[in-house]
């Protein structure tokens, strides 16, 4: 049995990136002619054909859902995971769940894993590497060949698509305009870079709360890391130099630290400080005191994500509508807020 | 191009266990020859290859390795596995993590998936279902076919593989030491059925401690629930009804939600009752007090079992031997214990 040749094949023998060669083989303008006429040359040459297995098994179905998430360590991709497992199951699926890792390389490489016929449809929150880049060339493969997607959480314009969402925006507006109501008046935010697009919709509330309450807009009050990772030194010389009487962070982990650190310095929660974070996990609900938490309805979001996905899976239809179903946050008050 | 058959669609093809379908295809006596007969046409008929695509490619490598992990919740799982990935990628791997969720059929369904080619072997924790099952046909075939596999954490003498384990057994009899040097006399244990190959050898190092201390074993103060998963009910009727001063727990989870409720009836931590958990992550970091734990050193174990692995997928030997290596485990010693 012949193997089959992949993208990333390719792109390691060529030296070149999985996106140059995916973009080459679409005779994309934005690759130079040598290298496009080497890859696709190479490409001919070893046969490759881009998941010509899934194109004959139209209608031979798995009962496989193939789940991509961006990372294993945050609650909230777990809890959608949960949903999405529980739905599926019931309906007799089985899910597989691949870990991008937050790289756009680990992205196309799980994705043309999984769509060499063991899966009937991907649901899939983007890489932040994905994000970054901009290149949704491997997305639009998978859909080009009728294989159904579902994105959930972290999403892109670029991709025609059933999506599921939280409305971001809003839950930082509610957030922010919880604490203005608390009489806070400087109001951090935590953050990471907006090439993630929930937290660009995050600030964006924050922004607009601020704003609409005639508070100004202090950028030296905007804390942003380069990745949802913990950078515990920045927290910490963060809160040394600034003075705020509320955080509002994007992920549970920096308000934690955040939390833990102010206390250290003798400074009370909520008495001086409030928090709020998004996303109910566990760290929230067991820290001292609780966090307040923008909740994600995580299970709901997954089940929603593979009621879509099974619909498109098992419809006879041949022409396709694509719906974007948004969820409302909802504000879980602990021991954070409120004075 | 024509579908690879698997032991998945014969089994639903015949509604049958694929735990029946894989040891019908061994010809096992623990299936019936009706059964077995049926099985085995139905394979030929379609062409049932177990994995034949692995052994074309001994010399093709493809610089993948495939992870099994139980479950994505806890944090243990998520540390080993960056601790491969760290090694794997510094080596040129790249890392492929499905999660078999705790369950056998998803075990073997995954390890199909990735065992066609897809990568070079195996690192894999074994699920609660496939321990509590006992069946490890579908290891024994990975193996048997040449493709190398080291388990982790969770493992069985039943294959012959490289494996990294920590002294589960140690890291239960200090901590169950260390409450005694405190003076502690009435030591709970909360863990699950003993399926799982770690609670049985923490209970194992418990019961050891307390016997070498001359202090009575009693299976009253001995919790135990079917799975990882907390059960807040079944905690909080425990220490409702038990007097007890200090507790090992198998899962920080358990721990946290345990110190959390007996807080809330005014019993003082670690003044009235200590407590120490199993295995250091961040609930442990970030409860008040924090939770003394035993670490697992996740990450060290997940570089170890990626150095195996790499050196038996690159080794040109044919001749192999397989090695054990136990890691010490480690108490870090925060506010939940000591008065």
């Amino acid at each position: 049995m012949k193997r089959k040749i992949t993208l990333k094949h390719i792109a390691r023998e060529l030296g070149v990136s999985i996106s140059t060669v995916s973009k080459a083989l679409k005779n994309s303008e934005e690759i130079g002619r040598d290298t496009k006429e080497k890859i696709q040359a190479f490409a001919k040459l070893y046969n490759y054909k881009p998941n010509n297995i899934a194109i004959s098994l139209k209608n031979k179905r798995t009962k496989n859902i193939g789940v991509i998430i961006p990372d294993i360590v945050h609650h909230f991709f777990t809890t959608v995971f949960r949903g999405i497992e529980k739905y599926a199951n019931a309906k007799g699926y089985n899910v597989i769940v691949c870990v991008s890792d937050e790289s756009f390389d680990k992205e196309v490489i799980n994705m043309e894993l999984l769509a060499n016929g063991s899966i009937d449809g991907f649901i899939m929150a983007l890489s932040a590497g994905t994000q970054l880049k901009n290149d949704y060339n491997h997305l639009k493969e998978v859909t080009a060949q009728g294989i159904p997607l579902v994105l959930f959480d972290r999403v892109t314009p670029e991709i025609k698509c059933d999506k599921v969402v939280i409305d971001d925006k809003k839950g930082a507006y509610n957030a922010v305009t919880t604490f203005i109501r608390e009489g806070r008046k400087k109001i951090a935010l935590i953050t990471t870079k907006d090439y993630f697009s929930v937290s660009r919709d995050r600030a964006a509330g924050y922004r607009e709360a601020l704003l609409d309450n005639d508070l100004e807009i202090n950028e030296d009050l905007i804390l942003e890391f380069p990745s949802m990772e913990v950078d515990e030194k920045g927290i910490e010389e963060f809160f040394t130099n600034k003075k705020v009487d509320a955080v509002l962070s994007v992920n549970e982990i920096f308000a934690i630290h955040s939390m833990r650190f102010v206390q250290s310095l003798g400074i009370k929660i909520p008495e001086d400080i409030s928090f709020i974070g998004f996303t109910d996990g566990l760290l929230s609900k067991y820290s001292t005191p609780g966090l307040t938490a923008v909740a994600q309805h995580g299970e709901d979001m997954g089940k929603i994500a593979a009621e879509m996905l099974i619909e498109k899976v098992e419809s006879e239809e041949e022409e396709e509508t694509y719906t974007t179903k948004v969820l409302e946050p909802t504000l879980i008050v602990r021991g954070s807020t409120g004075n």
